[in-house]
């Protein structure tokens, strides 16, 4: 497992202590997902970033060399994988706001893919991190698909209240600084549907 | 969806015709792929290629440019999603070959992800072509994992018997290529596993 930074002194300290809000938040999902993959629990993993690819220097061969490329649009969401036999799929985001998600960082054919794959019988959702608060939360992508329907219209965001409200808080476990699992657990594999 | 070449010309025509050999394996596996999606059938994607940044242009900022990057060795496999709420998830390869497939274009941290989603729940596999005799084949985890075991001895390849055998054959449908769902729905959904 890879030793990210601050994670031993961060490990077995609340988020709500603040003291996880200078690491980066997809390290610290990568570093719980690392934590379910050493320990058998689900297999989750980011994928790589799409990138259009336009010149690669062959001159090399051991090591191609890409010399011109760019940024390409994601079609579906950073993250999926398999735990207790269900298909996982989500899309993590960070925001500086302490008051509201804005709708815009979701971009409308993710919200389309977790829509459908829930429809296949997929557990959809997308993780939201209020940095400057050091809160986490899970929401069910119906709950995705509506706000961003509404968004459509005058209001283009999710409040901190609707989260509250609609989603899941989830708390940081010792070596899991975003313990999605827990909240899979309690409303999605417990709880009935 | 997508028109590729020789889309209109081939897609009634047996793949053991040989009309297909000239098209690219991977635009086949895309195109059946966007078939099921179209149809609302299957979500599976492929995952983009990893790359490793090491440099990028911001100068203009409406599009950054990298001018400098390298292949990584991928973590997983090339494709996931869902079907019939089971989480799906293969390599393909394509082999010049018209006798046996080498092991070694099969990475183990891949045999090992084929594995353990499989020990999770997943149908997991690789398709290999056998592009100069129009034949395809999957090949479930288990014996991919076999093979790969016995490939640490002499024996460095999977046979065609071999995958006669154990494996079953893929037969091309009007509009899908590599119509890969109608195996698992015979093997995998309907016979008792």
């Amino acid at each position: 497992m890879i030793n990210y930074p601050n994670k031993k002194k961060t490990s077995n300290i609340k988020l709500s202590s603040s003291a996880n809000r200078g690491m980066n938040f997809e390290l610290m999902i990568n570093q719980t997902n690392e934590f379910y993959l050493d320990n058998d629990i689900a297999i989750i993993h980011k994928k790589p970033i799409p990138i259009q690819i336009v010149s690669v220097d062959y001159r090399v061969r051991s090591a191609a060399r890409i010399t011109e490329a760019y940024y390409k649009l994601p079609s579906t969401t950073d993250y999926n994988g398999i735990y207790q036999g269900r298909y996982i799929d989500f899309e993590a985001k960070e925001t500086k706001s302490k008051t509201s998600f804005p709708i815009k960082n979701i971009h409308e054919h993710q919200v389309t893919h977790l829509t459908r794959v829930k429809e296949h019988g997929a557990i959809s959702f997308i993780i939201v991190y209020f940095a400057l608060l050091g809160r986490i939360f899970l929401l069910d992508s119906t709950y995705v698909n509506e706000f961003f329907q509404r968004s459509k219209g005058n209001k283009k965001s999710i409040s901190l209240a609707e989260f509250e409200k609609f989603g899941h808080e989830i708390k940081e476990s010792y070596r899991k600084p975003v313990d999605y699992l827990q909240v899979i657990d309690e409303y999605y594999l417990k709880a009935p549907q």
